[in-house]
């Protein structure tokens, strides 16, 4: 037998795989950006192609080397550049060295900076999410490749919990009742103080499809995720600031559900420009602070879905 | 308004959501067993239903309280039973508490303790295994629900490489031959002597729909994943054993690729009675000792495809 | 050489080690208790002796056999028993085994069940805590052995902040003030409704040293813990369980430090009878809301001086 | 009561704390290198301060106004730099902040890119480790400060079992013995081939004390930790290196002890400038392949006692 190339012959069992290859490999990446500084990332990568029943193995070292070369590459070449363009450069590249392929997949994720500024007193303090990307390519008889890509971030917020909140108000109200306050003084006294709930960590995730000829900004995709939950946390917040998040928070509660229905209208408001069978997943757990479980909220389906739910119910 | 139910009312952004639920909850089962001790487990659940767009929110709490019922129930009445009854037990009470419900969902994995002997020394030896079961539900418009349950295991064992075997093989072989050994004599050392390769901890998964009407017992699963590697790991190995337990993994050393397509047999093989269309899912990753990475391959389709495959390819 | 003790033979760099032994280890353990049900418990074990300079290795498997002896004793001979007699017990095996050693160690952790009540319904709600117990045994010269155990629990509450919701205060009282009420009446209103701030999972552990011929009760120390935040949590609550969890933690704000003194003194209090030079071990982390960081608060000292201090300040 | 400042009143329970601070605080840093390129990093940071038993809190967020503060710093001032160096800083930091404290510390670690290439292809392959550094400071009755600082780094290689692979010999000298093979063949048979053994990941860990005056290279450390194990791990290897890394290895084979020794050697070696009482810590674990559990081995001491043990020893 020729070593070489055990992974060609046939193996025993002669059944096809779903999907062989590599996870949990690390490395750097820097992308350049138009008149602008360098991001770099140090993403985990997972890359995964099909093998078929006639082949053995799938000659796993190509897999990390098309990363390395296509990593390689964007320190040189390319002009602009997102992790999602990323992605399909390296499943082209897996159809390339895997020529027996006809499915090949990646999936990418990286903790990520973002400057900010406390909202009282205006401290910088970085800030660090995780953005997301996905590629998945297919392969038709004629040899031609359809790929699909989908970017996407996840973000740490707030939650607030409404119906808590709603107790304690009714609490307060017949509270100050029985003290003999009228319902007029009690209404004031409402809009005068910020009445408690539980609160916690929310992690919102939110991921989108990038149709061909389509751009989907990972800036806008964080915006939308800090913007639905109760409020944002800050890692940097003196005590002017700390009274400012709370509030707000409590003058937003979410349920966890909320916060789902609020970044899905948010991505349909934001990339109104999108076709109709884009994909579109949004996802929230929070971090209950008055059980040892999380709470979850999730909805997978095409931007048309969405697109429809919301028109046909707000009319 | 009528605190009582804020859940219940209508919310602001009409969209309904696909999963709704807790994550990440610990809970203690006993499972009885017909002439045999129970088992104790402490399972991690998660839960889901799905919220229709009219409606604010779930009752989160009810979830985890049929989770408590189910369990609390189950030491009280039941008479034999696997981790798949009590999932498809808890997603028929999802419905009945949660009646906007049109589909509810149940994953549940735990530690889950084996009793074994080293190879040689018969040694007892606790072994840690992870169990799985899955149950999703589905409401038709008449109130009819359809549940679809799978159960199976995640187990540790020990994979060696064939290919970087081979390559010490021929690299062996061509020192004996410029050290004189005459070509007979070459197989007869190779014969002797047992070449090196990697190795490294492998993680199997199988995953096995279970038809109504019938049984698969994750006792077998467990056994296909450890006979799928290249060999079982133990907690205790005295010295023979641990040289029995290495030489037995390089007589019979399995790409990542191998240990998928052997649990894919076996499954064929093992579950011969089972439908065509039974959901199977099959997953191996190595622990490679020669990479910072993992290697992964997974097949996912029904029994029928397998067979197929097999049938074809076979003759 | 003689295979059976490569162990035994003299290493080529002849340095003595600290501790040498195994980690990541879980085995079942049942125990017994007198008049009450059996606890099941699935520990991660850590094990480890010292090595002389003048041998090579520890003979590891020694050290997952005494685990499993040690184990499968308690079944079957002892009467009462708890975590850190079972944690001495193998430390006495430990040096049994490995007759080079001068000091043994063991650390075990396990998840615990409790069964309680959520506040106001009375609902079952199965809770999940960690116990941890550890033993650290010394031998001197004559071979006689000096052990030391500690046992201990890490349990989740929910913790309040004090400074955010003074803040809040004073703007109510901002507010109040401008609408035109009166100081009297103010303070009924801040009687009446309960003011916001951040909440939060807080991990409370304690570990305390059980000097020979002294009992500490893990369930006494898991109440100190759950005492000692703003509130506990509970894996189920119905509405009125969560009002009343929400606004008991309101009225009782920690910061983590004070977590970590209350824990403190219940300890002195509730463990009165230790002697002077027991060692104690108090942390408190906060998952902070308003941040993706943890906040934490650590006290590791004797009970004397834990003590002392207490004394002299209240006087 | 004046809230801008709850933490500085008197707390109810009047004991001090060891360690108030925060944990799991990431934030990008760039370290400025001579002649050479920024190194990036997102190192994960821990920073505590002591706390006295008259003053109620630390003023947690002047903890994170430090790092903040420090990190930017660097940016704009500093010529070359460490992470030990940047360690102390944020420690001084932290008094000028916390004027109460009398102890302050911080831990930070980070992933930490190395350029590689593959041992034969001389592929380029991006390798990662972690770097580690901490920094403790007193302060005494006259507010002099003493700031210890340590450095060290985590990495990932291979370690291959001598007791496994000297049985598997003397199973295949005694086969062959069988097959008639006189002890001279056997002798060069044995130089032929390469007999099995279990292999697996091992991580090894090195931390040292960088006394005032005195510098310790990471890069030093990390070619350390990788020559003490087995052999290399690269995250990219064709055949030839692969063949090569499991030959290298399985003729270097390494208890867990001997790469705890190995790496003591080579610290005592490269760093035979450091003063008498420089602490160090080594630290090896292998995530065995025949086991689910890990085998350790440990030694923390100064430079002193490893140097009259090697001594002593090997006169």
């Amino acid at each position: 037998m020729q070593c070489n190339d055990v992974q060609a012959t046939e193996p025993d069992i002669k059944v096809s795989l779903t999907r062989v290859g590599v996870t949990n490999l690390k490395k750097l990446v820097k992308l350049k950006r138009k008149n602008k500084r360098d991001i770099v990332l140090l993403p985990t990568f997972e890359v995964f192609v099909d093998l078929p029943s006639s082949q053995k193995g799938i000659h796993m070292s190509r897999s990390p080397e098309v990363i390395e070369e296509v990593v390689e590459n964007i320190l040189l070449e390319k002009e602009i550049y997102g992790v999602e363009d990323l992605s399909v450069e390296i499943v082209m590249k897996l159809f390339e060295k895997h020529e027996y392929a006809t499915r090949a997949e990646i999936m990418l994720y990286s903790d990520y900076m973002m400057e900010e500024k406390s909202p009282v007193t205006q401290k910088d303090s970085q800030e660090i999410g995780k953005i997301i990307a996905r590629a998945y390519g297919v392969k038709d008889e004629n040899g031609k490749i359809a790929v699909k890509k989908m970017v996407g971030a996840e973000v740490v917020g707030i939650t607030a919990c409404p119906c808590a909140q709603n107790m304690l108000k009714e609490n307060a109200v017949a509270n100050l009742k029985e003290k003999g306050f009228s319902s007029e003084e009690i209404e004031k006294i409402l809009d005068s103080v910020t009445i408690a709930t539980h609160n916690q960590r929310g992690i919102g995730t939110v991921m989108i499809e990038v149709p061909n000829g389509y751009a989907v900004g990972i800036s806008k995709i964080i915006k939308i995720i800090k913007n639905s939950m109760s409020g944002e946390v800050y890692e940097l917040l003196k005590r002017s600031d700390e009274a400012f998040v709370v509030e707000a928070a409590h003058k937003n509660p979410k349920f966890v559900e909320d916060c789902a229905r609020e970044m899905i209208k948010r991505v349909v408001d934001v990339f109104d420009y999108l076709p109709e069978d884009t994909q579109v997943l949004v996802r929230q757990v929070n971090k209950e602070s008055i059980h040892r479980h999380d709470a979850f909220a999730e909805r997978n389906s095409t931007i048309r879905e969405l697109r429809d739910e919301l028109k046909t119910l707000t009319n």
